[in-house]
């Protein structure tokens, strides 16, 4: 697929997408499924849903761990997407992964991170527009503990090898001999939760595509359907790689004051005229672009009144790509217009916190100040299920290699 | 323990069994348990039971596949010593181990096996004599779906290492790279039942040492308490190593009639003088002696009217070998003593099954004449709680290693 053609589609689409989504033509629907996906695994299998007029299923897992931060945006808005291209998404909210990864946390703990993470993502889609009602949000606890899927972790377990097992999670889970077993459990619950949380299709980071490409040789082992699976290539974190472990307050919460925001952006590692690896550039082509667009704005808008110049208005990624390797976009100039950019996403989410006591509550339930998440580091390389591990692994001090690519989907 | 003390306190124990079996002595009591045991892991929680005036809960396992033969005798007569000294037995029926060591098996099928099991496991007890109101069967099915079970097999998992699993299933599961990863859940599943039956100890064959040695470890991990842990040596096959897989009945079935009896012991090997990894000695010191004396017997009994010569009466296994070394009990002369033993073993449990149309229905259900149980051979060496593994797996013409030693618990 070219970037081109898909955000044109996009473009094309977005009349539609606040009204009646049906409308859309099927080469619109795959153009906005596909637009700057990394790879598609058995894209007919979503075709063939679309032609008998049903609406894709399609499943993103998330561990509910710590506070969703900037990060989540990447694959935020993928299902954004996909919620404009008329799928049925679903969202996993993996407590019980939550609670092996932390056992220490309590199950009550979890429970309020869940709510947090349900109001913060749905927040976060409405404020790019998209319609939330084929959004659908379940518990991994809700049936992950059921007696058929116990069964059925069981019956995998005896069809699967520990050699197949450890190679589907081989980019996701910590490779060694004193890995806990766990990690050779989670690819066989992984690919059963598309059997139960019954879809046509997964959504992750490239960085699952072992673990996808397990599934699809898995499944059709217990007599179930294989499924599509579709992946967002891995994307620099924001911020660059380089987060000092003395700066615990790094990341880019999605509830900080603009000044923050602006302060943290400020600070971001941003390399003249490099892109390649560069986290801004990154975040505009995955987050800010595509936010614009599925909003109907002009575009990604540069000011430069300070240098009385009008300002500069992109569409298109490839020409912010030239223009930055040629310095006519320098950081001191992106560095504004991505916190602005962050700024106006963030704000009506915000203003929905703000509105709504309950959800205050759920926040402070969800983290109370006194734990320190932050500190979790078991796992080295948790995966897109994960997207802010990277950057919490990173303040471990006894971590010594950061993974920049790993951290969002 | 030497077996002259602990024969000894079975005999003495003897009278207190029909009756009473409270008014055995703490020492009579743990002299029955531990009678002829290869080892035994924190006798003092067993102990600490008994001076507690409870009466000591302690589990075996099995998977309920095949049908139970003579094998199964070995682990009974144990069970029979611990019921004689007032233990309260539970035999766990692993059937969801049976569905999956055999996938296509029904879950049905399964189920008819292990009424099929738990008939015949009682039946066999009540044959020595022993009381039976203390003996509990829990189908594993019961429990290990339930979702507090499953969450501490996901936790479990979480908090023991790849190496470590692997490390306690060495010598019950098969090692290899391409090994199902079911191999790797078994010790997690295993140990957990300890927890979840409520069990002071764990009793099986000493091949489970080293899972046996990962449950002290890993149940105060979840803050669960530590078991003591009662092995049986390994046992060599009644009739040897070496069978013929042109001859798929070659294991003597507890319903087996007294001629068909008769006739595999006629074929069983038996090297003359050698005591050493003979299966016939072996049985007549874990099975026939303790049955006798069970049952108050005067002992194992040679029959030498052939040779119009008095009948030799063993109460002790040093004096059998003794005279198996010197050849004054020839294997000409013993196998007809087995069988007639073994005949008389059987026949109150043969009784039972003709008087219950109930039963024989079972065992139609159970093991139905188109199924050929023996053919499964997936797993080489299963260990103890597969009595019958051994013989199977003889049977199956792609293995070519026989292990008689991992026959018997």
């Amino acid at each position: 697929m070219t970037t081109d053609s898909t955000l044109a589609a996009t473009a094309d689409a977005k009349l539609a997408i606040s009204g009646d989504n049906t409308k859309l033509t099927k080469e619109q629907q795959l153009a906005l499924i596909n637009v700057n996906l990394a790879e598609i695994l058995n894209p007919e299998i979503i075709e063939k849903v679309i032609d008998e007029g049903r609406a894709p299923r399609i499943y993103w897992g998330t561990a509910t761990t710590g506070r969703p931060h900037c990060g989540y945006l990447v694959p935020a808005i993928k299902i954004a997407q996909l919620l404009a291209a008329g799928c049925h998404v679903i969202v996993l909210l993996a407590d019980i992964h939550a609670v092996l990864d932390n056992l220490k946390s309590t199950v009550e703990l979890v429970g309020y991170r869940a709510k947090y993470y349900e109001r913060t993502i749905t927040a976060l889609l409405k404020a790019v527009g998209v319609p939330t009602d084929k959004l659908e949000f379940v518990l991994g606890s809700s049936y992950q503990k059921s007696p058929d899927y116990i069964m059925d972790v069981y019956k995998l377990a005896t069809l699967v090898s520990e050699h197949d097992a450890k190679k589907a999670g081989a980019e996701v889970v910590k490779q060694s001999d004193n890995a806990p077993l766990s990690g050779l459990l989670y690819p066989i619950l992984q690919v059963l939760d598309e059997e139960y949380l019954k879809v046509d299709a997964q959504f992750g980071g490239v960085d699952q595509r072992k673990l996808f490409a397990a599934a699809k040789d898995w499944l059709p082992r217990l007599g179930y359907k294989e499924r599509a699976h579709i992946m967002n290539p891995m994307v620099p974190g924001l911020q660059g790689s380089k987060m000092s472990s003395s700066d615990p307050d790094s990341k880019i919460d999605l509830l900080d004051a603009p000044d923050v925001v602006t302060k943290k952006i400020r600070k971001a590692e941003a390399a003249p005229k490099v892109t390649e690896g560069n986290g801004l550039i990154s975040f505009i082509e995955y987050v800010l672009l595509p936010a614009a667009q599925l909003l109907g704005k002009e575009g990604f808008r540069v000011d430069r009144s300070r240098d009385n110049l009008e300002p500069l208005v992109y569409t298109d990624i490839a020409k912010i790509k030239a223009d930055y390797e040629s310095d006519v976009l320098t950081p001191q100039l992106v560095k504004p217009a991505i916190s602005a950019a962050i700024n106006e996403l963030l704000a009506p989410i915000q203003a929905a916190f703000q509105a709504s006591p309950e959800w205050q509550e759920i926040a402070t339930k969800a983290y109370p100040p006194e734990i320190k998440v932050k500190k979790e580091k078991k796992v080295k390389n948790k995966g897109t299920r994960y997207p802010g591990a990277a950057a919490k692994l990173e303040d471990a001090k006894d971590e010594a290699t950061p993974e920049p690519a790993t951290e969002n989907a």
